[in-house]
């Protein structure tokens, strides 16, 4: 068994074709309940582990419907379609008979196309120019990442003195793991809420639901390897509970991996 | 009953609780089967007719699994969790057996709290200063709305000199009417394949998963009545086979009501 610890975190135990046995690990937990982008690589994991999945995941939708609890879950996921060269998946966690997780996916087998960027990466330091922030983790998960924030770190002192909600941060995980579509989809929830760094005050906020378009193929993901990915993140509105955040990854070469998107609830 | 031709497009039986009866319309028709955004209107429709709703839309999220035929389908709904304020949905349309859409949704009742909205429209001509483009609809479902390009129109000659993927235009229904969330989540698939606008060429595209985040309730939505929506859409990426497409939608007044975001096939 592969021992890093985001493999530990997202492992399965097949109990039925398309029946996934998990349960929630520590070292990911987030204020309440685990960090919830190891839980939507898990629920991806359900569909990569499937003896039926056709190609590679090109979109995925997680909703998340209450924070899970410390323990054991079962995943269940569905090919609910199978075309030529795509199909289309349904996925759910459940806890003591409760839907806690739904998800929906798209997998594809890809050829080659035309093709263009028009999406490039910001322009900043390097990691090792940046740094380590020099403080102290709020949750554990954030232990199991190296973040080195060009723009936007997590606010040091909460003044109500935000000016704006974007984040442009480095990221691996800590320690490297060579990407692939799990760790690139938990990366993808990295970005602590964007109302801490609108209003630099901490009010309770959740990812609700969450979405990641892939624009990389599992080679092209194996080539990026251990190495650093570029995200940035950024709201688009605050409105009666609710924020979005549009965000997107690239590889340290400029290759956008990644577009992901969320809406979050927050509260006050 | 409404005779707007959207309302009679979206129109569906209750057959039992939870599950609908609807047909395709021919006003709607694009290429093969109808216009992406009315289906999805439709699929969300089933919600909001749902006796068992609570609150209003704030996420949704519908995977086009195949081209929908030419006459009824069913439509069934499904709240797989009920929390306090929000709720999680299930939704997918079936036709002779087999599954054409699926979709997942969260509606939730919003209170006031502090906001901002960051993302401002783009200043552009008027629609009247623009005026309706001089070029025959391709499809039908084109003329069931009034469309003002400020830039990025379909091209009118398919050279293969294409130069960004952006395009900004005004739109509202033809004829008008008031706004709602079924309206509004139709107008969010009005923007034609951004690889036509990219190359200057029209290979076959098809989008096969849309997600859209309402930054707005009903009474918001209420308030815009019939009036101009400015809408701008941009891809990030092509890449093998699939791009993605981010587009914002704002009132004429700039309230930003809608985020949306797709993925979309595309051969060549």
């Amino acid at each position: 068994m592969n021992s890093h610890p985001l493999d530990q975190a997202i492992a399965l135990d097949t109990l039925a074709p398309g029946r996934y046995g998990g349960h929630t690990d520590p070292a990911w937990a987030n204020m309440v309940g685990p960090f919830g982008g190891i839980t939507a690589a898990t629920a991806l994991n359900a569909i990569l582990q499937h003896a039926d999945r056709l190609g590679e995941p090109v979109a995925f939708t997680v909703n998340f419907c209450s924070a899970l609890a410390d323990g054991d879950f079962e995943v269940e996921a569905q090919a609910v379609r199978t075309n030529r060269s795509t199909q289309h998946w349904a996925v759910s966690i459940e806890q003591g008979g409760e839907t806690v997780l739904t998800a929906t996916a798209l997998t594809a087998t890809r050829r080659e196309t035309w093709g263009a960027q028009e999406l490039r990466p910001p322009q900043v330091l390097s990691p090792a120019g940046l740094g380590k922030p020099q403080m102290a983790a709020l949750v554990e998960w954030v232990k199991r990442y190296d973040l080195r924030f060009a723009e936007g770190p997590i606010p040091r002192v909460w003044d109500g003195e935000g000016e704006n909600s974007r984040t442009t941060v480095w990221v691996r995980d800590e320690p490297p793991r060579p990407l692939d579509f799990a760790s690139l989809t938990a990366l993808c929830d990295v970005f602590y809420p964007r109302v801490w760094r609108r209003r630099a005050t901490r009010v309770p906020a959740g990812t609700v639901s969450m979405t990641v378009y892939f624009h990389a193929g599992s080679a092209e993901l194996a080539a990026v390897g251990d190495g650093w990915l570029i995200g940035q993140a950024e709201a688009s509105a605050f409105r009666n509970g609710y924020f979005d955040q549009r965000a997107q990854v690239w590889s340290q070469a400029g290759a956008l991996l990644a577009t992901t998107h969320q809406v979050v609830y927050y509260k006050e």
